[in-house]
């Protein structure tokens, strides 16, 4: 019997046809994910792995779609996989998620959620959030100062704390917060308060006659929620509005700003933000 | 206030960056596994993924490191994973995994063993294997025939097991069976004659001497194990030599063949010959 069978005419028919068209994954690629409830408007996928590839790190970053239900059950065994490194909460477990966190980082410290959690060179899970640092990154790219800036923030959930310390070591003049829960408007003042003794600190419904800047990172106007976050027909062009939701782009409270001729600051923005600040939390020991 | 504001400025500034240079994977991307321990050899996740890119089809297959101690406890949670819709099982965990199949495919079960699993449209995962698919697709791809051929099979484990029963739908002359557990044996020899009632079946210390094919199914040889899987000092020129190993590519029973002028077919052989078919059955509703 005679079959062709040199190594590199079996190369040439087996190996480098695969070996060579797929190089974003292999057996040694290190897995990380973002798991959240929906998952298909997650935009990290793309935008984490393209940041490990720029990296040269073989890892990428795969969505992982939980129900609220299995959500205690499955984080944990999820954490038990060996080459997975690392994982991103999003909506709706970011303040869930901080229990699988052994140790906090400084940011997630102060504002008690999370939404990153990475296992450490010890083997310990150690947890922190990125939303206030992303915000204030999306800012200073586009060249907008929050210090000395009039500023109201609605909602003060898992993101919307994190976004009001971030801005407060900005040293605005005027923080306005409002969220539905008193404890957290109390907790937020409290902290606004002790890193930015000069700012003013108010607290109730939201307003926008006398602002600079107006944030939103509650999820009114998430997806198809038709409301506006506050009371408001029409805004001054010099306002600058920024909303932390992600989906839709054009949340109807970015809508309305932008029919107004206002600059407006987006929640992918935001995510970009924070991507470069993100990878090196994962990679580093 | 004055800032850059256009949709068409923010995508050039923020969005096609990320958004163009990683095409391979995002929110609605579809999750495969494969689940082995060790992980880094497997070589599934860029042959299958690149597969489906060929189709069109937004899905990866990940490698997934499970320690034999967490096998049991952590795949019924990986399986409720919404968005992952199918694993593939490797070394050390092909027969414990049928388990977690609730019905099985044809090969499945002649032989008891799987190494895929897939969720299909009524939520039940159903089992199949496609080693001895993969087998005999390498040799056709070789243009190697297996009809009225004198084969000699070690080892009958789930791999080996799955290449005796798609062998014999080839309906060799003989086929000489050898495995420690005389159970296997006993099973396969009926199997064998119940496939192909021409086929002389014999049980036995492996032999090549009147051999047409050698194939070894069995994990030795396997990583760092110097060891044939047999007693052999050399091989006659026209005998064709099978590995089912992938790890090392050349095994020490495909060198000595290689050395005395045999052709050879390489586990990776058997693998790429079952890509196209776990790919259908992945796809499949």
């Amino acid at each position: 019997m005679e079959y062709g069978n040199s190594i590199a005419e079996q190369r040439e028919q087996f190996g480098n046809r695969s070996m060579n068209q797929v190089d974003f994954i292999n057996g040694k690629t290190r897995l990380f994910g973002i798991v959240g409830d929906p998952i298909e408007q997650v935009r990290s996928p793309e935008m984490v792995s393209w940041e490990f590839q720029q990296r040269h790190h073989n890892a990428v970053l795969i969505p992982i779609h939980i129900t609220q239900n299995d959500f205690n059950d499955v984080i944990p065994d999820i954490m038990r996989i060996h080459n997975l490194d690392g994982l991103i909460f999003t909506i709706p477990f970011k303040v869930k998620a901080i229990k699988f966190a052994k140790t906090l980082g400084p940011q997630a410290s102060l504002v008690q959620a999370i939404n990153a959690i990475k296992r450490q060179s010890n083997g310990d899970w150690r947890g922190e959030i990125f939303d206030g640092v992303g915000c204030v990154e999306a800012f200073k790219r586009r060249g907008i100062a929050l210090t000395d800036k009039r500023i109201q923030l609605i909602g003060l959930g898992g993101a919307g704390s994190a976004i009001c310390v971030a801005v407060a070591h900005e040293r605005p003049s005027l923080m306005r917060l409002f969220d539905l829960n008193e404890r957290s408007t109390e907790q937020m003042t409290k902290l606004v308060k002790q890193i930015s003794p000069k700012t003013t600190v108010e607290v109730g419904i939201p307003r926008c006659d006398d602002l600079d800047i107006l944030m939103n990172a509650s999820p009114v106007g998430m997806l198809s929620d038709a409301r506006l976050p506050l009371a408001a027909k029409t805004f001054d062009k010099n306002l600058v509005v920024f909303d932390a939701i992600v989906m839709p782009e054009n949340t109807p409270l970015l809508l309305l700003a932008q029919n107004c001729g206002c600059v407006i600051v987006r929640g992918r923005e935001m995510m970009l933000g924070q991507i470069s600040r993100l990878v090196d939390y994962f990679l580093s020991p």
